[in-house]
Formats: structure tokens, C-alpha cells, sequence
């Protein structure tokens, strides 16, 4: 029998996909899973519906309850007081490219909570290469070193193809959840993911 | 200080408010909370968003991932096990204008239940009078006289109002909860919205 695992699919700059991240490893973790983040870009997704920006920014009532609901959540996850990011979405294409790359590096999982919490919790930048050098060098990594690897043309392929395997394999939103084939959207799906039994 | 007490928001078409339907009253009952069930319609909300009918139809793999989720959510709840409806959505005019006439009724739960479960366990039609005339029937009300206050002009109006007063309270979807102002979402958030403390 192969050891439990999750694939965690995300866009950093999806506010639901930053509270999965700050607790899917300590939760799985707990119970012996082992968790595969996989970057994704939500543009695409979007595109596709012919929508030009997030939901939660078409629409109106909708986008005003979803920064109330993240207040809500993050005290009830012990996270840091809310605070509805002074630009949303914020284009997330180069820190992808840069989790993509670094997909086997034992820090990736520590590049993405610092993305996110950049976003989420700082209210800063996440899409300029300083933004990016700057969580590299606090992780203690050659930050041009990655940013150059972040643009080769084999990690854009490698991004891309990833965010058409999240289409393939029926994702619509983030964050979402796979084990094996079973698909679970959204932070509020991560215990029945985590509890799935294929 | 006033008894507890919440508001259940809801569309006979929407299938996760069939899951609420099925166990608010309970739940609410064990933690000494009332209940409002309040009837409006999705219809004019989704046509305020351009959207000519439910998002699960407009959105091909989140509709697929919904069936499944349903699948899931009902053995989790205990409910029959799920089948996708003939049927989605049903337009659901007729039932929510019984439900509206019949708010002050000890057996209006019971009849917005028998609707659902119309719907969701039984794949059977809710809008034509026969479908209603038989729901009432089996709750030993006279189905005509019900019938025809459904489609009083009082009555009509009083939908309307309702569906707008959805709209400027900030509800974009069903089921919704509302604690006092305080607006919870989905099937999801039905544990959060009991344990709100205002």
C-alpha cells in the first residue's frame, strides 16, 4: 500500500488558497500524509468563464462577505488579524514560476507561506523580482540565481502545463485538493481531504 | 436579552440548501436557537450577474464537481444517498409562494422539507400545482385554498420583497444565514452561523 498522500493545488493570490497553506502541513503532517504543492495560475481558469478578474471582484456583494468571512476564518484559524489587500488579485505569475522551480527544494513549501503571508498579512508586493529576491534572501537562497531559473523557458513550460493538468483533472477554483483522483475545492474541503480513504 | 435566533435563506432549486433544510432545525433546537426560514429566489440574482441560470450548469467541471460533492455531503449527513436531478434547477416559484403564504403555519418546515426531499430524493417535478396540490395533501392542508393564496397579489409581492430585501442584505447565494447583520454563506458555514455569539 503506498503511503497516504495530497497533491495542494494554489494561487498565491488566492485568499482561500493562503489559509490551506499556513496549516496543510502541520495537519497532514498529524495524521502521516504527505503533501505535493502545486502552483497553478487561476488566470486561465478565469479566462475560461470569460471572466476578466476574481469572482470576488465581479461580484460586488460577494467580494464584500468574502473579506468578512476571512476575518472570521483567520481568528479561527489563530492567524493574524485580516486585512483586505490594498490590490487584489495580485498578479502571481513570477513567485509560481519561482515555486515551480524550486518544486524539489526543501524550502519551497517555506518560499510559499512567506508569499503568501507577504500578500495576506504584510499587504506588500509578491509579483516584482525585488518582491521575490526578498523572501529568496530571507530563506537564504541566491535569489538571481532563482529568478533567472524562474524564466527559463523550461520552467514557464513546466508552469503552463501544470495549469493545464489542473484543468484536465477538473479543477475550477483554489485552493483545491487531490488524493489520487478525488478532487476537494476549497479551504473548507481540507479535513474531508485529509480524511479521504480512496 | 432576546432569545437566539437565525435566519435560514433559501431556494427550493438549490441543492445545498437541501442539505441545510434537513438538519437546521435540529441543530439550532439542541443549541436553544429559533429559526426563520425565509423562501427568496435565485433567479433575479443571478440575472443581476448576467447569468442566465445556475452557475453549476454554466460551469461545466464545477457542475460535475457539485454532483460529487453532493455524493459525499449526503453520506456524511445521513441523508439518501444522492442522485444528480432530471431536472436542474427547478424553477421554484410556485412552491416559494406557498411557503411565503404559509410562513406562520406550524407546518411550514415541514412542508419546505417535503419540497426538497421532492426534489433531491425523489428527482420529482416542484412547480406545477399538481406537485404542490400533493405535497400539501400529504400534510392533511386543503391544497386549493393554499393554492390560490400562493398566487395572491399580496403574496407575490411579499416574495418580491423578500428576494429584495436578500439583495440588500448582502446575500448573493443560498442557503445564507444571517445572525442579527451578520451574513454566513453555504451549507458550509451553518456550524459557524449557530455558534455566532453577535
Amino acid at each position: 500500500m503506498p503511503a497516504p498522500s495530497i497533491e495542494f493545488w494554489f494561487d498565491f493570490a488566492s485568499n482561500y488558497s493562503y489559509l490551506s497553506a499556513m496549516r496543510i502541513d502541520r495537519e497532514a503532517a498529524a495524521r502521516g500524509i504527505a503533501v505535493t504543492w502545486k502552483p497553478f495560475l487561476l488566470g486561465p481558469v478565469f479566462q475560461e468563464l470569460g471572466w476578466t478578474t476574481s469572482p470576488f471582484v465581479l461580484q460586488k456583494r460577494k467580494g464584500a462577505y468574502v473579506w468578512r468571512d476571512m476575518t472570521r476564518l483567520c481568528i479561527k484559524h489563530g492567524l493574524p488579524a485580516w486585512r483586505v489587500p490594498s490590490e487584489f488579485p495580485r498578479p502571481s505569475l513570477l513567485p509560481a514560476r519561482v515555486a515551480v522551480a524550486a518544486r524539489d527544494e526543501p524550502w519551497m513549501h517555506d518560499f510559499c507561506r512567506r508569499v503568501f503571508e507577504r500578500n495576506f498579512v504584510e499587504d506588500r508586493g509578491i509579483h516584482q523580482p525585488d518582491d521575490v529576491a526578498e523572501v529568496l534572501n530571507a530563506l537564504g537562497q541566491p535569489a538571481d540565481a532563482w529568478l533567472t531559473r524562474a524564466q527559463h523557458d523550461d520552467t514557464k513550460a513546466r508552469l503552463r502545463t501544470q495549469t493545464e493538468e489542473a484543468m484536465q483533472r477538473g479543477l475550477f477554483g483554489a485552493p483545491s485538493f487531490l488524493v489520487g483522483d478525488e478532487l476537494f475545492w476549497g479551504n473548507d474541503r481540507l479535513d474531508d481531504a485529509l480524511g479521504w480513504t480512496p
